[in-house]
């Protein structure tokens, strides 16, 4: 089969490339490199059936010379900067929501049938409703980024039902592991290695999130997208039952580091305005297919550091973000 | 209080700034006349306190110069064409969602701080909850119409949360009366001027709608503006307790014609792609505060019609829209 990957130079969409040639597909890969690495794809590139190509999605047609006979779009392509969303108001609004309407409509006029979208537990808003089913009350959204994504989200849907496409979207929690270049590992990392005598902690360390292993995330979007949807869309939760506060997780990071730093909180419930300070998924939608996930979260923490130990360039080319 | 009104020219815009004039307020109206009239807005245009601007705000910073000592922004502006979504993909993302994200962007830089948003009851797809509440389960997006307002709804709500502004989101059932200038009404009235003696019905005829007469919908917005969102953004559904299907409300139309033409219909349970056979809004929450709906639809059909019976200049300029 003919797969496109979109975001595919990113952490989680080069994990996915891997996979999908070891699956003996043949890949394009799509990215426009502002924040991905092409070091990330550099197993891909010596696959002869892997082709990259640098693109900025938002132009309307980048697409079109490339969807010839593919088969099916995985749209991965984001700004996955929550945090900053307030700083640069427009981004999310072009890289998530503009750039999924020009990918469903450049697959619209290839007649290309199939997509797998990768969305985020952050439409769920600050939702009271804990776990977070798939069905829960309708949210408010508390994030440009969530906002993106759900508008994101929407276009797919109705594109499905308008056009005969047939989509798979999956609202994912954090994501850990190989190739991880933003968020709080990586924060956390970076300051340990400038001065392991302190380290400051946005909010007050109690904000609890859930996270997948990127192997384990992989291997669950490889298994939904398998599922043809019996509806225009299927919407899908992928996340682990448990969940650690940002205090557990910087313990891992600093058994691992070897380090032990006066912690310094910033103070609040919530690390930045638009943070939400529990997302934890009910997926049992998902664990109803047969997936589970395989690595536990602190697990997942130490094989980031031990990765950002194994590769500071990231610290160079990387940005710091949620 | 100054109030920006945007689709001033609208249906239920020029409604809008009307009332407030007539409530002693300064209106600043925008509208890019694409389906506004400004013989809508003649009386309104007689006033001191009004002062009109053609502008499409697509343009990011069109409404910069307007913003100076704004107090509270009407967003109304909006492709309102639910039927030909996919016809026109692309309308509905640019005239409801960026439209809407230039909107909140200007009063971003300018620091207003309060906005009324007119969404609609089709953010709830094809829910099985009917009626159907405000926080009804997470709905499938099921037309571009509805992705693109629930976007807005989006951006409107992150902004608030993000930059202190405060919003009123009234998701609303389709409104009927005066200066009425799409829809089934209009379809089925021009249709019936051209040839009393048949007439063609999309879908089977027993498609259920609720509608509001528009001067019963202006003073539940007024209402709803008037208080204070306790949370950033407040949502409300604003309709009434009744409906009626397709052929009911063709039974007042002819009979307010005095015509009994043959009637034929395209067939299956709805009208178009993407249209949703039965909205029903559960208005409790609106009830709760005191506001109840004076007029009954078949009332509000009748009213249409003898508008559009008394102003046939609309149908030469207006579209055949839902």
């Amino acid at each position: 089969m003919r797969c496109l990957v979109t975001g595919a130079a990113g952490f989680i969409g080069s994990h996915l490339v891997d996979r999908l040639l070891e699956a003996r597909h043949e890949v394009i890969g799509v990215d426009n490199l502002s924040t991905g690495h092409l070091k990330f794809l550099a197993a891909a590139s010596s696959h002869a059936a892997f082709t990259f190509h640098r693109l900025d999605l938002i132009a309307p047609a980048a697409l079109d010379p490339l969807l010839d006979g593919v088969a099916h779009v995985f749209h991965l392509a984001a700004n996955a900067d929550v945090r900053d969303g307030l700083k640069r108001p427009r981004l999310d609004l072009e890289q998530n929501t503009l750039v999924t309407w020009n990918v469903l409509d450049a697959m619209r006029r290839a007649g290309v049938k199939r997509i797998t979208f990768t969305s985020t537990g952050s439409v769920y808003g600050e939702t009271p409703v804990i776990p977070t089913p798939e069905d829960c009350p309708f949210p408010v959204q508390t994030s440009l980024y969530g906002a993106s994504k759900l508008a994101a989200e929407g276009l797919i849907s109705a594109y499905a039902e308008g056009f005969g496409i047939r989509g798979t979207i999956v609202r994912l929690v954090s994501i850990l592991g190989e190739r991880y270049s933003h968020g709080h590992v990586f924060d956390f990392v970076r300051q340990l290695q400038a001065d392991p005598s302190k380290i400051d902690i946005l909010g007050d360390g109690k904000q609890r999130k859930s996270y997948l292993q990127v192997r384990d995330f992989i291997g669950a979007l490889l298994h939904l997208a398998s599922i043809e949807p019996s509806t225009p869309v299927q919407i899908w939760n992928a996340g682990t039952d448990e969940y650690v506060n940002v205090d557990q997780s910087l313990d891992v990071i600093c058994d691992e580091l070897g380090v032990k730093p006066r912690r310094r909180y910033g103070g609040g419930d919530r690390g930045w305005v638009g943070d939400n300070p529990f997302i934890f998924l009910d997926c049992k939608k998902l664990r109803s297919t047969g997936w589970k996930p395989g690595v536990p979260i602190r697990d997942a923490v130490r094989d980031t550091v031990r990765f950002l130990v194994a590769n500071p360039w990231v610290f160079e080319t990387g940005r710091a973000t949620t």
